[in-house]
């Protein structure tokens, strides 16, 4: 002992020993064990940065931006529609403003939870309440990974983090493109893209609200992959999409119309506002939030007045900028605390919310980690019902990285295992075990640790727990080499999920007449 | 347009621009800005993943433990004064069992809060209530840095690690040796090693419980260096130590010793059991949680009979096992849950709580960043008080990285940013910012902007938030590149807080004596 501090807190990894077994919870596959599909349920109370003197502050500035300066719609059909409904429409100009009665009436009429159904209904997914859910990253024009380095995104990277997306179980919906196909031409990018996406997936997806022709194509080819008839289509979600106003104070007119086309459905609209602070909003984040809450408001009771009861989604996007250099960053205090104060603003109108996993940092290493942990701790710390950019987001978005997404898969599934209730049975307390070892003895051999051992700890696929002599024999390998193991075997033995061929046959048939009548028009 | 798939998401990188300006909140020195001295106060409501009848059936069981089955104290004195105190205590056997209405009688003796005054009186601490202080790493083995890898710790590297715990503002109290100078003979260690830790640093310090000698000149060398006479010393907290017990259920002669050693001076003890789930503890959360508090309050109990109204702190470092190499995991699930529970455990009990930053990884790469930032997102979430090892800990605490140490104070910066309270004036809902910028411009030059982007945003240190062409021609730099340059900037410019000459002579006429007379027996 001399040459000891007497310490124990550096000194178990030593001095315990293999307790063997795995965990019978977990599909063994690609060389890994990841968990069972499941629709995580948050039990704990949000964390609530805003008293209700702060929450009823931004709500009423929210609305006196509606009243007194009102939000540009850069679209007729939707000027027309919020006219109709007593809006305050100027003749000539894009502002409409709302009083806080129009507003609130409208909101009133949104679903606070529903469900998406994608073409395997084992897939279905719960948006609002206590459910969370994580997507994929959405629309980075680049990806990169360790072997090849960053290079601009094409269609074969798009399919590759399409097939991630499918394999992780903790992957419940696909976003945006997970990288831009950019050698696809823009015209006909939303037919091969969709098409690889329903069936290369069988989960919920996403349809940009980019013009008319590729949001009814969009419609068209999930009601096809899933076999449905139109009314069937209509009567439940199937999809979403989701909008961004254009901040400040601006919706454009393609994501008005394909958020309306899907509302008229009756299908999910998520609307984020882009408002980061200091740059598209103000610098303080009750500002930033006041200005969220109204874009966002003024959108969503569009909606309701287009399709009483479409559901709808309040998104947050509200990050600060690095004020050095005007970029946006993430998995800041202050985007911690906004997300948080973003949660609280949702549940006061009863409505669903979304947040992000985002990081700033340009390589999957410490930086994008901490980054994306404390992102990833605003969502659940937030209450956040869907998760948005969840895996494999780098660059402030700019690039989707194969080893990130792999990583961030790690962690989601240690926040899934975080989110499962503690049980406190007798059992549990485990005095008889501690009276069976009393002090002299260890619990690796007690009854009561080998009848629970396999399943009590979650187990990660990715961390690298060897001690440090066996690692560094191995190379010192760190995350990211791991990660690139893991997508390679994910890739090589991957299975599209099963896709009835007649349905197959009808969607190429689709995608080739679409194709002839010459796709969506690039001009918009 | 017609190349992008129009979700904004991505694309504010390129489009936001420049802000200037820094922070006037923090000091410029070393290169970097940090923030200032502050004792952060966590204004959240914890998370609790235990209800009411939990945290009552986890007290219940824990009193259980100490009625029924009794924990060993292998000490003489410490068994005599809970015989004295009326437990029941088996002659010629270590073991005491002590009823809970002793115990919870004693453990109402402790403060719920108290402050610890070091020799600088700025550097005061408070421990308890809603006050979170953090520490740097306490007593690896090993160091390592990216220069001269991993080696055995010695007093160059020892004294390395106390300037970067002194430099830095986010490190409220310096633990154990931040690495074990194993240059130092065994017997003069604590003598050399508490010199260099009182004259390079001005913050609370610890002193090991290993044995008589260490203790007693432990605290002679802290109550000359404050320049104190001995009643001053013993009139409030000046310093404190950390006990762990040798679990299962069993205290350890020389941590007894030095605890009450401490005790009788008034000085704190912070009682840590050593429950790793599925080791020495069972492999149940609310099992291990259980044999913590029986242990803890064991010990908490001696020291109150021995001087009522002792300083003590609830320690946690409940953790599990990885079940395949039986070695210590953090920043797991169930590392999260477990120190939430003890969290609470703490609260109904009425005394402070201490946790740690910990995680597993050999490297301070991805995953010792999500590791550490999970271990210390459940500090904050649970409402821990004092955080050990929160600086510089790798290797489930088997080595100290110097670029860990760096890394772990940003996201302790951020930490602390985190935590200052959101405040909702009317000014910062910023209506008139919006009014006035509108919808076609951009809030960058707002007046609400410019008299505000100083201080509006935390600024990282060590984060790159470069664009990728920038950051590439620079070399790709990762976070432990920038925590190198760093820590070897702040290492070349410090500056030894400043101590009274006569006092520095009195310290080493104090060593030079005790080097004389042997220091402290090696054979414990």
């Amino acid at each position: 002992m001399s040459e000891t501090n007497g310490n124990r807190e550096n000194t178990g990894r030593r001095r315990t020993r293999r307790g063997g077994g795995h965990d019978a919870n977990r599909r063994a596959d690609a060389g890994i064990s990841q968990l069972d599909w499941t629709l995580p349920v948050n039990p704990d109370k949000p964390t609530e940065p805003l008293d209700e003197e702060g929450v009823a502050a931004i709500h009423d500035a929210a609305m006196r931006v509606l009243e007194e300066i009102g939000i540009d719609f850069l679209n007729d059909e939707a000027k027309a529609v919020l006219k109709a409904a007593g809006c305050d429409v100027e003749e000539g100009s894009p502002t409409v403003r709302m009083d806080r009665a129009f507003v609130m009436e409208q909101v009133a009429k949104a679903p606070s939870t529903f469900t998406i159904t994608p073409r395997n209904p084992a897939r279905r997914i719960s948006i609002g309440g206590r459910n969370i859910v994580f997507g994929n990253v959405s629309s980075p024009p680049n990806c990169s990974d360790l072997d090849r380095g960053r290079r601009v995104g094409d269609r074969e990277s798009f399919r590759d983090l399409l097939k991630l997306s499918q394999y992780f179980n903790c992957i419940h919906f696909t976003g945006g493109y997970p990288v831009e196909p950019v050698d696809l031409h823009a015209s006909i990018r939303h037919l091969d893209g969709l098409y690889d996406k329903l069936t290369l997936t069988d989960k919920v997806c996403h349809a940009y609200s980019l013009g008319k022709e590729r949001v009814e194509d969009g419609m068209e080819m999930v009601r096809i992959a899933a076999g449905l008839s139109h009314e069937e289509f209509d009567a439940a979600p199937r999809m979403y999409t989701n909008i961004n106003s254009s901040s400040p104070l601006k919706h454009d007119y393609p994501m008005l119309d394909g958020a309306m086309r899907l509302a008229k459905r009756g299908q999910p609209v998520v609307v984020t506002p882009f408002t980061l602070a200091g740059a598209m909003a103000p610098v303080t984040l009750p500002g930033a939030v006041v200005q969220q809450t109204a874009e966002g408001l003024a959108a969503i009771a569009l909606l309701q007045a287009v399709r009483p009861g479409a559901p709808v989604v309040y998104g947050t996007f509200t990050s600060n900028v690095d004020m050095k250099s005007g970029a946006p960053a993430f998995g800041t205090p202050e985007y911690m605390r906004a997300t948080q104060m973003s949660g609280q603003m949702a549940r006061f109108y009863n409505l669903p919310v979304r947040a992000s996993n985002a990081c700033a940092a340009n390589a999957p290493d410490a930086q994008a980690a901490w980054e994306s942990a404390f992102s990833l701790w605003a969502c659940v710390s937030a209450g956040i019902n869907k998760v948005y950019h969840a895996a494999g987001w780098l660059e402030g978005g700019l690039c989707a990285s194969y080893e990130k997404f792999v990583m961030d898969c790690e962690t989601l599934q240690q926040m899934i295992r975080y989110l499962e209730r503690v049980p406190v049975t007798e059992d549990d307390l485990a005095i008889d075990a501690i009276k069976e070892v009393g002090p002299h003895g260890h619990f690796f051999g007690a009854a009561h640790t080998q009848a629970r051992y396999e399943t009590a700890f979650y187990q990660p696929f990715l961390s690298d727990w060897r001690n440090y002599e066996t690692w560094e024999e191995a190379g010192a390998p760190q995350a990211p080499e791991h990660a690139n193991r893991i997508w390679k075997q994910i890739l090589a033995e991957f299975e599209a999920p099963k896709l009835d061929p007649a349905i197959v046959e009808e969607l190429e048939a689709f995608v080739a007449r679409r194709k002839k009548e010459g796709g969506a028009p690039t001009d918009f």
